[in-house]
Protein backbone atom coordinates (compact mmCIF):
# COMPACT_ATOMS: atom_id res chain seq x y z
CA UNK A 1 0.00 0.00 0.00
CA UNK A 2 3.23 2.59 -0.31
CA UNK A 3 3.34 1.67 -3.89
CA UNK A 4 1.38 4.29 -6.13
CA UNK A 5 -1.06 3.21 -8.59
CA UNK A 6 0.68 2.68 -11.88
CA UNK A 7 -1.01 5.46 -13.62
CA UNK A 8 0.57 7.88 -11.29
CA UNK A 9 3.98 5.55 -11.73
CA UNK A 10 4.11 5.72 -15.26
CA UNK A 11 3.30 9.88 -15.04
CA UNK A 12 6.27 9.86 -12.89
CA UNK A 13 8.59 8.40 -15.36
CA UNK A 14 6.99 10.10 -17.81
CA UNK A 15 8.33 13.61 -16.55
CA UNK A 16 11.79 12.36 -16.01
CA UNK A 17 11.95 10.81 -19.64
CA UNK A 18 10.31 14.04 -21.30
CA UNK A 19 12.48 16.92 -19.05
CA UNK A 20 15.02 19.05 -21.27
CA UNK A 21 17.24 21.07 -20.41
CA UNK A 22 15.83 23.91 -22.92
CA UNK A 23 17.81 26.93 -24.64
CA UNK A 24 14.47 28.03 -26.72
CA UNK A 25 11.76 29.57 -25.40
CA UNK A 26 8.42 31.48 -26.40
CA UNK A 27 8.50 35.07 -24.51
CA UNK A 28 5.26 34.36 -22.98
CA UNK A 29 5.22 35.10 -19.61
CA UNK A 30 4.86 32.40 -17.04
CA UNK A 31 1.91 32.56 -14.57
CA UNK A 32 2.72 33.68 -10.74
CA UNK A 33 0.92 31.13 -9.69
CA UNK A 34 2.43 28.32 -11.74
CA UNK A 35 5.90 29.61 -11.01
CA UNK A 36 4.80 29.85 -6.69
CA UNK A 37 3.92 25.59 -7.25
CA UNK A 38 7.57 24.98 -9.23
CA UNK A 39 9.42 27.13 -6.26
CA UNK A 40 7.43 24.93 -3.67
CA UNK A 41 8.54 21.80 -5.38
CA UNK A 42 11.97 22.95 -5.36
CA UNK A 43 11.66 23.62 -1.69
CA UNK A 44 10.24 20.04 -0.98
CA UNK A 45 13.50 18.63 -2.03
CA UNK A 46 15.51 16.70 0.28
CA UNK A 47 18.56 18.46 2.16
CA UNK A 48 21.60 17.02 4.15
CA UNK A 49 20.62 17.53 8.00
CA UNK A 50 17.50 19.94 6.67
CA UNK A 51 19.23 22.66 6.30
CA UNK A 52 17.56 23.57 3.17
CA UNK A 53 20.41 25.43 1.42
CA UNK A 54 18.53 27.04 -1.14
CA UNK A 55 17.75 30.53 -2.37
CA UNK A 56 16.41 31.89 -5.15
CA UNK A 57 16.80 35.30 -6.73
CA UNK A 58 13.97 36.14 -8.98
CA UNK A 59 15.22 38.16 -11.92
CA UNK A 60 12.49 40.63 -13.19
CA UNK A 61 14.53 43.97 -13.93
CA UNK A 62 15.44 43.86 -17.65
CA UNK A 63 18.66 46.21 -17.21
CA UNK A 64 19.63 42.90 -14.68
CA UNK A 65 18.67 40.28 -17.40
CA UNK A 66 20.92 42.18 -19.57
CA UNK A 67 23.79 41.97 -17.18
CA UNK A 68 23.47 38.31 -16.32
CA UNK A 69 23.32 38.03 -20.29
CA UNK A 70 26.73 39.91 -20.47
CA UNK A 71 28.60 37.41 -18.34
CA UNK A 72 27.49 34.27 -19.59
CA UNK A 73 28.16 35.38 -23.03
CA UNK A 74 31.77 36.18 -20.89
CA UNK A 75 32.51 32.75 -20.05
CA UNK A 76 31.24 31.61 -22.94
CA UNK A 77 34.07 33.02 -25.08
CA UNK A 78 36.42 31.56 -22.07
CA UNK A 79 34.85 28.39 -22.35
CA UNK A 80 35.66 27.97 -25.97
CA UNK A 81 39.03 29.29 -25.81
CA UNK A 82 39.65 26.72 -22.93
CA UNK A 83 38.02 23.98 -25.34
CA UNK A 84 40.72 24.18 -28.21
CA UNK A 85 40.19 22.12 -30.98
CA UNK A 86 36.32 21.99 -30.33
CA UNK A 87 35.59 25.28 -29.70
CA UNK A 88 34.06 26.13 -33.39
CA UNK A 89 31.69 23.17 -32.75
CA UNK A 90 30.68 24.57 -28.77
CA UNK A 91 30.17 28.24 -30.27
CA UNK A 92 27.43 26.98 -32.78
CA UNK A 93 25.73 25.38 -30.06
CA UNK A 94 22.72 27.47 -28.19
CA UNK A 95 23.89 27.17 -24.61
CA UNK A 96 21.54 29.69 -23.11
CA UNK A 97 17.61 31.29 -23.28
CA UNK A 98 18.02 34.16 -21.12
CA UNK A 99 16.84 37.03 -23.50
CA UNK A 100 14.39 34.86 -24.06
CA UNK A 101 12.64 32.99 -21.65
CA UNK A 102 9.62 34.22 -19.79
CA UNK A 103 11.01 34.37 -16.09
CA UNK A 104 14.61 34.18 -15.15
CA UNK A 105 15.47 32.69 -11.53
CA UNK A 106 19.16 32.50 -9.77
CA UNK A 107 19.85 29.41 -7.78
CA UNK A 108 22.23 30.43 -4.85
CA UNK A 109 24.08 28.30 -2.05
CA UNK A 110 23.24 30.34 1.22
CA UNK A 111 25.95 31.78 2.97
CA UNK A 112 26.67 30.48 7.10
CA UNK A 113 26.41 27.29 5.80
CA UNK A 114 29.83 26.41 8.53
CA UNK A 115 27.24 25.93 11.45
CA UNK A 116 25.57 22.88 9.51
CA UNK A 117 27.90 19.98 10.27
CA UNK A 118 25.02 17.17 10.50
CA UNK A 119 26.13 15.06 7.22
CA UNK A 120 28.90 17.48 5.87
CA UNK A 121 31.63 17.21 8.29
CA UNK A 122 33.65 15.08 5.64
CA UNK A 123 31.78 16.06 2.61
CA UNK A 124 31.18 20.02 2.53
CA UNK A 125 29.85 20.06 -1.03
CA UNK A 126 26.59 17.94 0.48
CA UNK A 127 25.13 21.78 0.55
CA UNK A 128 25.58 21.65 -3.12
CA UNK A 129 23.88 18.32 -3.76
CA UNK A 130 20.57 19.08 -1.75
CA UNK A 131 20.45 22.53 -3.77
CA UNK A 132 20.92 20.55 -7.21
CA UNK A 133 17.87 18.28 -5.57
CA UNK A 134 15.98 20.81 -5.05
CA UNK A 135 16.38 22.22 -8.87
CA UNK A 136 15.89 18.75 -9.98
CA UNK A 137 12.66 18.79 -8.39
CA UNK A 138 11.65 22.29 -10.25
CA UNK A 139 12.69 20.78 -13.48
CA UNK A 140 10.13 17.93 -12.95
CA UNK A 141 7.39 19.87 -11.81
CA UNK A 142 8.41 22.60 -15.17
CA UNK A 143 8.28 19.68 -17.54
CA UNK A 144 4.83 18.35 -16.23
CA UNK A 145 3.41 21.63 -15.96
CA UNK A 146 4.23 22.41 -19.62
CA UNK A 147 7.21 25.10 -18.70
CA UNK A 148 10.54 24.25 -20.04
CA UNK A 149 13.61 24.87 -18.07
CA UNK A 150 17.71 25.21 -18.88
CA UNK A 151 20.54 25.15 -15.47
CA UNK A 152 23.51 27.68 -17.42
CA UNK A 153 26.28 26.95 -15.46
CA UNK A 154 28.23 29.54 -17.58
CA UNK A 155 29.30 32.28 -15.18
CA UNK A 156 31.61 33.69 -13.22
CA UNK A 157 29.77 33.18 -9.69
CA UNK A 158 31.51 36.11 -8.24
CA UNK A 159 30.81 38.71 -10.63
CA UNK A 160 27.30 37.33 -10.67
CA UNK A 161 27.28 37.34 -6.73
CA UNK A 162 28.39 41.25 -7.20
CA UNK A 163 25.65 41.99 -9.28
CA UNK A 164 22.70 40.31 -7.18
CA UNK A 165 24.60 41.57 -4.28
CA UNK A 166 24.97 38.40 -3.07
CA UNK A 167 26.85 38.46 0.45
CA UNK A 168 30.06 36.65 1.22
CA UNK A 169 29.94 33.37 1.93
CA UNK A 170 27.28 32.46 -0.49
CA UNK A 171 27.52 31.59 -3.91
CA UNK A 172 25.36 31.22 -7.38
CA UNK A 173 24.96 27.61 -8.94
CA UNK A 174 22.51 28.18 -11.74
CA UNK A 175 21.06 30.49 -13.60
CA UNK A 176 17.56 29.11 -14.37
CA UNK A 177 16.11 30.09 -17.70
CA UNK A 178 11.93 28.80 -17.36
CA UNK A 179 8.98 29.74 -19.90
CA UNK A 180 6.83 28.08 -22.42
CA UNK A 181 7.90 26.75 -25.11
CA UNK A 182 7.20 25.75 -28.92
CA UNK A 183 8.12 22.26 -27.85
CA UNK A 184 10.50 20.14 -26.10
CA UNK A 185 13.39 18.28 -27.98
CA UNK A 186 12.77 15.39 -28.33
CA UNK A 187 16.03 14.10 -26.86
CA UNK A 188 19.14 15.89 -24.91
CA UNK A 189 20.27 18.84 -27.47
CA UNK A 190 23.49 18.05 -27.04
CA UNK A 191 22.96 15.05 -28.40
CA UNK A 192 21.22 15.83 -31.32
CA UNK A 193 23.60 18.11 -32.17
CA UNK A 194 26.16 15.35 -32.25
CA UNK A 195 28.21 16.63 -29.18
CA UNK A 196 28.19 13.47 -27.25
CA UNK A 197 26.26 10.32 -26.60
CA UNK A 198 24.29 8.47 -23.99
CA UNK A 199 26.17 6.14 -22.11
CA UNK A 200 24.39 2.82 -21.62
CA UNK A 201 23.48 2.25 -18.19
CA UNK A 202 25.19 -1.04 -17.21
CA UNK A 203 28.61 0.82 -18.05
CA UNK A 204 27.68 2.92 -15.09
CA UNK A 205 27.03 0.18 -12.52
CA UNK A 206 29.17 -1.55 -10.98
CA UNK A 207 29.26 -5.01 -8.20
CA UNK A 208 30.57 -4.71 -5.01
CA UNK A 209 33.60 -2.73 -6.82
CA UNK A 210 34.67 -0.68 -9.19
CA UNK A 211 34.51 -1.84 -12.34
CA UNK A 212 33.46 -4.90 -11.54
CA UNK A 213 29.90 -5.03 -13.90
CA UNK A 214 29.44 -8.39 -14.06
CA UNK A 215 26.66 -9.26 -11.65
CA UNK A 216 27.14 -12.01 -9.36
CA UNK A 217 25.05 -15.37 -10.13
CA UNK B 1 -0.10 20.52 -25.79
CA UNK B 2 3.29 20.80 -23.47
CA UNK B 3 1.44 20.42 -20.37
CA UNK B 4 0.94 16.92 -18.56
CA UNK B 5 -2.99 15.97 -17.96
CA UNK B 6 -3.67 17.18 -14.14
CA UNK B 7 -3.69 13.50 -12.86
CA UNK B 8 -0.26 13.38 -14.05
CA UNK B 9 0.41 16.49 -13.00
CA UNK B 10 -0.80 15.97 -9.29
CA UNK B 11 1.20 11.94 -8.98
CA UNK B 12 4.38 14.07 -9.58
CA UNK B 13 3.71 16.60 -6.94
CA UNK B 14 2.46 13.78 -4.72
CA UNK B 15 5.92 11.61 -5.50
CA UNK B 16 8.01 14.99 -3.94
CA UNK B 17 5.89 15.54 -1.13
CA UNK B 18 5.65 11.95 0.05
CA UNK B 19 9.06 11.29 -0.58
CA UNK B 20 11.43 11.18 2.59
CA UNK B 21 15.21 9.98 3.24
CA UNK B 22 14.33 6.92 5.43
CA UNK B 23 16.47 5.04 8.15
CA UNK B 24 13.76 2.43 9.08
CA UNK B 25 13.62 -0.52 6.88
CA UNK B 26 11.90 -3.69 6.20
CA UNK B 27 14.34 -6.85 5.22
CA UNK B 28 12.28 -7.76 2.04
CA UNK B 29 14.76 -7.90 -0.76
CA UNK B 30 14.23 -5.31 -3.43
CA UNK B 31 12.79 -6.54 -6.75
CA UNK B 32 15.71 -6.58 -9.44
CA UNK B 33 13.73 -4.91 -12.28
CA UNK B 34 12.25 -2.45 -10.36
CA UNK B 35 16.11 -1.58 -9.42
CA UNK B 36 17.23 -1.60 -12.50
CA UNK B 37 14.00 0.70 -13.03
CA UNK B 38 15.05 2.79 -10.44
CA UNK B 39 18.59 2.77 -11.83
CA UNK B 40 17.52 3.94 -15.51
CA UNK B 41 15.06 6.67 -13.93
CA UNK B 42 18.22 8.26 -12.34
CA UNK B 43 20.49 7.74 -15.77
CA UNK B 44 17.27 10.26 -17.27
CA UNK B 45 18.71 12.73 -15.16
CA UNK B 46 20.34 16.12 -16.49
CA UNK B 47 24.12 16.62 -16.51
CA UNK B 48 26.54 19.26 -17.58
CA UNK B 49 27.67 18.90 -20.91
CA UNK B 50 25.70 15.76 -20.94
CA UNK B 51 28.88 14.05 -18.98
CA UNK B 52 26.72 11.81 -16.60
CA UNK B 53 29.10 11.54 -14.48
CA UNK B 54 27.50 9.09 -11.72
CA UNK B 55 28.60 5.52 -11.40
CA UNK B 56 27.02 3.04 -8.94
CA UNK B 57 28.11 0.59 -6.50
CA UNK B 58 25.67 -2.37 -5.67
CA UNK B 59 26.92 -3.89 -2.63
CA UNK B 60 25.99 -7.47 -2.59
CA UNK B 61 28.20 -9.38 -0.39
CA UNK B 62 27.56 -8.61 3.55
CA UNK B 63 30.95 -8.05 4.67
CA UNK B 64 30.98 -5.10 2.31
CA UNK B 65 28.00 -3.96 3.68
CA UNK B 66 29.43 -4.58 7.48
CA UNK B 67 32.46 -2.72 6.70
CA UNK B 68 30.47 -0.08 5.21
CA UNK B 69 28.43 -0.25 8.20
CA UNK B 70 31.10 0.36 10.45
CA UNK B 71 33.02 3.57 8.18
CA UNK B 72 29.22 5.08 8.98
CA UNK B 73 29.69 4.41 12.41
CA UNK B 74 32.63 5.96 13.18
CA UNK B 75 31.78 8.97 11.27
CA UNK B 76 28.75 9.28 13.18
CA UNK B 77 31.37 9.30 16.43
CA UNK B 78 33.39 12.05 14.93
CA UNK B 79 30.18 14.27 13.85
CA UNK B 80 28.97 13.91 17.32
CA UNK B 81 31.93 15.24 19.01
CA UNK B 82 32.16 18.25 16.07
CA UNK B 83 28.85 18.91 17.22
CA UNK B 84 29.50 20.12 21.13
CA UNK B 85 26.02 20.56 22.64
CA UNK B 86 24.21 19.02 20.45
CA UNK B 87 26.33 15.75 20.53
CA UNK B 88 23.80 13.91 23.04
CA UNK B 89 20.45 14.63 20.71
CA UNK B 90 21.93 13.68 18.00
CA UNK B 91 23.20 10.56 18.81
CA UNK B 92 19.81 9.68 19.37
CA UNK B 93 19.17 9.65 15.91
CA UNK B 94 18.42 7.24 13.79
CA UNK B 95 21.14 7.71 10.88
CA UNK B 96 21.25 5.21 8.59
CA UNK B 97 19.65 1.84 8.34
CA UNK B 98 22.81 0.05 6.51
CA UNK B 99 22.18 -3.51 8.00
CA UNK B 100 18.46 -3.38 7.60
CA UNK B 101 17.79 -2.38 3.76
CA UNK B 102 17.21 -4.33 0.89
CA UNK B 103 19.56 -3.09 -1.07
CA UNK B 104 22.49 -0.92 -0.78
CA UNK B 105 24.12 1.47 -3.63
CA UNK B 106 27.35 3.48 -3.34
CA UNK B 107 26.64 6.76 -5.65
CA UNK B 108 30.61 7.49 -7.02
CA UNK B 109 31.49 11.14 -8.97
CA UNK B 110 33.59 9.23 -11.79
CA UNK B 111 37.12 9.44 -12.43
CA UNK B 112 38.77 11.70 -15.25
CA UNK B 113 35.95 14.36 -14.67
CA UNK B 114 38.39 17.33 -15.29
CA UNK B 115 38.56 16.28 -19.49
CA UNK B 116 34.99 17.67 -19.35
CA UNK B 117 34.97 22.09 -19.55
CA UNK B 118 31.65 22.32 -21.14
CA UNK B 119 29.81 24.42 -18.04
CA UNK B 120 32.23 23.45 -16.05
CA UNK B 121 35.33 26.03 -15.92
CA UNK B 122 34.12 28.02 -13.28
CA UNK B 123 32.35 25.82 -11.61
CA UNK B 124 33.93 22.53 -11.68
CA UNK B 125 31.50 21.53 -9.03
CA UNK B 126 28.44 21.35 -10.91
CA UNK B 127 29.62 17.25 -11.90
CA UNK B 128 28.59 16.89 -8.01
CA UNK B 129 25.31 18.53 -8.83
CA UNK B 130 24.56 15.90 -12.01
CA UNK B 131 25.12 13.05 -9.64
CA UNK B 132 22.65 14.81 -7.03
CA UNK B 133 20.10 15.09 -9.62
CA UNK B 134 20.93 11.33 -10.68
CA UNK B 135 19.89 10.52 -6.97
CA UNK B 136 17.13 12.58 -6.94
CA UNK B 137 15.59 11.30 -9.85
CA UNK B 138 16.03 7.65 -8.21
CA UNK B 139 14.61 8.90 -5.12
CA UNK B 140 11.24 10.22 -6.53
CA UNK B 141 10.65 6.91 -8.76
CA UNK B 142 11.40 4.57 -5.27
CA UNK B 143 9.23 6.31 -3.70
CA UNK B 144 6.55 5.95 -6.29
CA UNK B 145 7.37 2.14 -6.36
CA UNK B 146 6.65 2.09 -2.36
CA UNK B 147 10.28 1.90 -1.61
CA UNK B 148 12.22 3.84 0.94
CA UNK B 149 15.63 5.73 0.41
CA UNK B 150 17.87 7.37 2.54
CA UNK B 151 20.98 9.44 1.52
CA UNK B 152 23.99 8.56 4.00
CA UNK B 153 27.01 11.00 3.47
CA UNK B 154 28.20 10.32 7.26
CA UNK B 155 31.68 8.62 5.90
CA UNK B 156 34.90 9.34 5.04
CA UNK B 157 35.18 9.37 1.15
CA UNK B 158 38.95 8.40 0.96
CA UNK B 159 37.77 5.08 3.38
CA UNK B 160 35.24 4.37 1.24
CA UNK B 161 36.90 4.90 -1.95
CA UNK B 162 39.62 2.05 -0.72
CA UNK B 163 36.81 -0.36 0.42
CA UNK B 164 35.39 -0.22 -3.14
CA UNK B 165 38.26 0.19 -5.03
CA UNK B 166 37.60 3.61 -6.54
CA UNK B 167 39.85 4.72 -8.81
CA UNK B 168 42.37 8.14 -7.81
CA UNK B 169 39.85 10.92 -9.25
CA UNK B 170 36.58 9.73 -8.67
CA UNK B 171 34.96 10.05 -5.15
CA UNK B 172 32.03 8.67 -3.40
CA UNK B 173 29.31 10.78 -2.74
CA UNK B 174 26.70 8.58 -1.47
CA UNK B 175 25.53 5.69 0.46
CA UNK B 176 22.15 4.94 -0.49
CA UNK B 177 19.76 2.85 1.43
CA UNK B 178 16.54 0.95 -0.25
CA UNK B 179 14.05 -1.07 0.75
CA UNK B 180 10.74 -2.00 1.64
CA UNK B 181 9.57 0.35 4.79
CA UNK B 182 6.45 -0.35 6.76
CA UNK B 183 5.51 3.26 6.81
CA UNK B 184 6.74 6.46 5.29
CA UNK B 185 7.50 9.29 7.59
CA UNK B 186 4.47 11.83 7.86
CA UNK B 187 7.10 14.86 7.48
CA UNK B 188 10.86 14.89 7.66
CA UNK B 189 12.12 12.42 10.32
CA UNK B 190 14.89 15.35 11.42
CA UNK B 191 11.40 17.57 11.53
CA UNK B 192 9.50 15.17 13.72
CA UNK B 193 12.29 14.69 16.35
CA UNK B 194 12.60 18.24 16.61
CA UNK B 195 16.42 18.65 15.14
CA UNK B 196 15.27 21.41 13.01
CA UNK B 197 12.16 23.24 11.16
CA UNK B 198 11.12 23.47 7.58
CA UNK B 199 11.58 27.71 6.57
CA UNK B 200 8.99 29.44 5.44
CA UNK B 201 9.10 29.37 1.58
CA UNK B 202 8.77 33.05 0.86
CA UNK B 203 11.52 33.75 3.40
CA UNK B 204 13.97 31.99 0.50
CA UNK B 205 12.66 33.85 -2.40
CA UNK B 206 14.48 37.66 -3.41
CA UNK B 207 13.53 39.84 -5.95
CA UNK B 208 16.42 41.18 -8.26
CA UNK B 209 18.78 41.37 -5.20
CA UNK B 210 19.99 39.06 -2.13
CA UNK B 211 17.51 39.71 0.83
CA UNK B 212 15.10 41.33 -1.03
CA UNK B 213 11.80 39.61 -0.33
CA UNK B 214 9.39 42.08 -1.45
CA UNK B 215 7.93 41.26 -4.97
CA UNK B 216 7.83 44.95 -7.22
CA UNK B 217 4.75 45.78 -7.49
Amino acid sequence: MNRFTEPEIAALYRAMRERRDMRHFLPDPVDPDMLTRLLEAAHLAPSVGLMQPWRFVRITAPALRREIHKLVQAEKTATAQALGERQEEFLRLKVEGILQCGELLVAVLMDRRERHVFGRRTLPEMDLASVACAIQNLWLAARAEGIGMGWVSLFDPVALAELLQIPAGAKPVAVLCLGHVEAFYPAPMLELEGWTRRCPLQDLVFHDQWGNTKAPA
